[in-house]
């Protein structure tokens, strides 16, 4: 946190703040043996278009990769790459010091209860 | 958080979650007197054009007022509306849990470390 821009945030990488896709990249880190497009859907509560869409930036920026299995049906596997689990991280240390950030300033605005003043 | 879809994080409204705008918001809670345009670029490390981008939204979703002080020189100090620290607070509760969830899942790619096996 710099002292000039306290409130900046720089380290809330804008990919991974995104709430669809922190929400599709904790899916992945949730279970590590990879998801289902379909199942991805139901965890994230996003449609078709929406999970494919955002699938494709988080495949792009290099988190997420994609294995398709040919088999009876063809099924596709979504798993974190070893720097999308890296940036995962990052990403969560530096919302943890927003978060403790923008809860300090929150105290300004409603302080612990006190008596009423005569 | 919803069984059905645990990382949908409904509760990030996305007008408090974008990064620049949580900033600006949480200037403003920081500071109750009010923010001048200028301290709100330092504070949050934006430019002239995103910052009044930004504060238009937060304005148009009812979170942010401003009030124009006429005087020796034109000064605009910005400050949260009462419904601003209500939609505040409950995004700082959601965005909690959804640290919890995500630090929950991110335990799963990075356990404890344990001694090397055999």
């Amino acid at each position: 946190m710099s002292d000039e821009a306290p409130f900046a945030f720089g380290g809330l990488e804008r990919v991974l703040h995104e709430r669809a896709r922190l929400g599709i990249v904790t899916s992945l880190a949730a279970r590590p043996e990879g998801v289902r497009f379909s199942d991805l859907k139901r965890l994230c509560d996003l449609t078709d278009g929406n999970l494919a869409r955002h699938v494709q930036v988080l495949e792009e920026a290099g988190l997420v990769k994609a294995e398709r299995i040919t088999g009876k049906k063809r099924l596709t596997r979504f798993r974190l790459t070893d720097e999308g689990r890296e940036r995962f991280f990052a990403y969560l240390r530096a919302l943890e010091d927003a978060l403790k950030a923008a809860d300090a300033a929150a105290r300004q605005i409603d302080p612990p209860a006190e008596p009423a003043r005569a």
